[in-house]
């Protein structure tokens, strides 16, 4: 695809990571805009030729495409009040959010570019294996971010507003909660003074077979046998900790899920 | 470590990992103990030469180790019942069941071996990376425990029964609770004809990232970050499935934690 040229409306995780993988692959960010100037400078002295502004009236720049990477709330509000090239295509970059919070007078042409990715501006990620969801509001807008973002991944998807924010659910349970659930158990483990690195290979190994089989058949545990005994005994030794409930609310759910399956 | 002679007594997923890999390694099962003598002979026919049967008369068994691996409740009443070979080293496998459960009139030597893995029978597990946690009633036999765990695993871990079963707690969190998350995540996409791959890569590097970092200290989501109005999204969308509340709790369960840590 030839180059793109591109504004970048947001100065965080997302922004890094997306303005210099599409750099990379040879677009070309005009400007990167933030509420606080040092904000944008940082991120734009990152990039080839970027200019930095905190001010609203980006008409000037010369654009293909907007990118809108500010944190949920702030999409609609923000996109409302700024002076956009005429017609340029206008994206934003969440899960959780309708291509309809996108409202702006100079445009029309709107879309989502969401990556599917937890993002640590510590951290590089790979894009390449990141899954792109994308939206427009016309098929040839369709066709346009299909092809900006297969520059920089290699899966995409096209989404509704809707398919994407049972996605957003979805991947809050699979990847916010399973983290959370490791976070408890490491804390359990610091307490008694045992590494958590004995966790380790359970963990790899838990990961591994639920990216090779439903991973509802193969669930196991206390709760999947229905072992009443080592439910009791762990909600009475976690009585002493914040989460006697949550292993009980947890244990149920994997219990009702169980006796609904025919075995 | 020269060849020990066994008993294994249960036929189950961990019975027969732990027979097949011991034999494996050099060591002889002598006989296979089952309640029903056809799942002894199963797993007996597997063995090199050993006997199956469901006599709870073992004593004629010139074994070493008798090695328990029945289901936790079933421990305590079997072993009691059990006729050993005089003076034999008795264990059990069960990481929530204290060293305690195992009595028998003909031993006070006592044992655990606890192998920190989830098995399928149908999946082979290379016990080489499986940490094998070990108690012992005399500093004798701990070590006579590693030697024997030390031929079939690299990591082995001395733990009390009360550490171990902080370590099963754990375990169920980080192992069969996250399991669950992805179960729900998988089930939400399903309902939407989402395929479960496009969560691949966020799975994959959302429990790398856990084997990198505390946790904690890598939380992300709308819980984390206090996006209210996302958890409300969230919550109404789920409505129409059994997980609103869990969703809810486990989202609360992260909003303390962030809390209480100071950034």
């Amino acid at each position: 695809m030839s180059s793109r040229k591109l504004l970048i409306v947001g100065s965080g995780n997302v922004a890094w990571h997306l303005s210099k993988a599409l750099e990379k692959s040879g677009h070309q960010v005009l400007a990167v805009w933030s509420r606080t100037l040092g904000h944008a400078s940082r991120l734009a002295s990152q990039l080839y030729a970027a200019q930095a502004t905190d001010s609203h009236d980006l008409s000037a720049f010369a654009a293909d495409i907007a990118i809108v990477c500010v944190p949920d709330d702030g999409i609609a509000p923000l996109t409302l009040t700024l002076s956009l090239p005429k017609n340029i295509l206008l994206v934003h970059t969440s899960g959780a959010t309708p291509i309809q919070a996108l409202t702006n007078p100079y445009t029309h042409r709107l879309g989502v570019l969401y990556p599917l990715q937890t993002f640590s501006k510590s951290k590089p990620v790979d894009l390449k294996n990141v899954p792109i969801c994308i939206e427009a509001t016309s098929a040839e807008d369709e066709a346009e971010l299909e092809r900006l973002a297969g520059t920089i991944s290699d899966t995409l998807a096209v989404l509704s507003s809707q398919d994407r924010v049972w996605l957003h659910v979805a991947a809050v349970f699979a990847c916010n909660f399973s983290n959370h659930m490791y976070s408890i158990a490491h804390q359990l483990l610091s307490k008694q003074g045992i590494p958590f690195e004995i966790l380790h290979p359970l963990m790899r190994e838990t990961t591994q077979k639920a990216l090779q089989h439903p991973p509802r058949s193969v669930q196991t545990g206390p709760a999947a046998r229905g072992d009443a005994a080592t439910l009791d005994l762990h909600t009475s030794l976690l009585q002493a900790s914040p989460w006697a409930d949550l292993y009980q609310q947890i244990s149920q759910s994997i219990l009702r899920e169980i006796s609904h399956t025919s075995k």
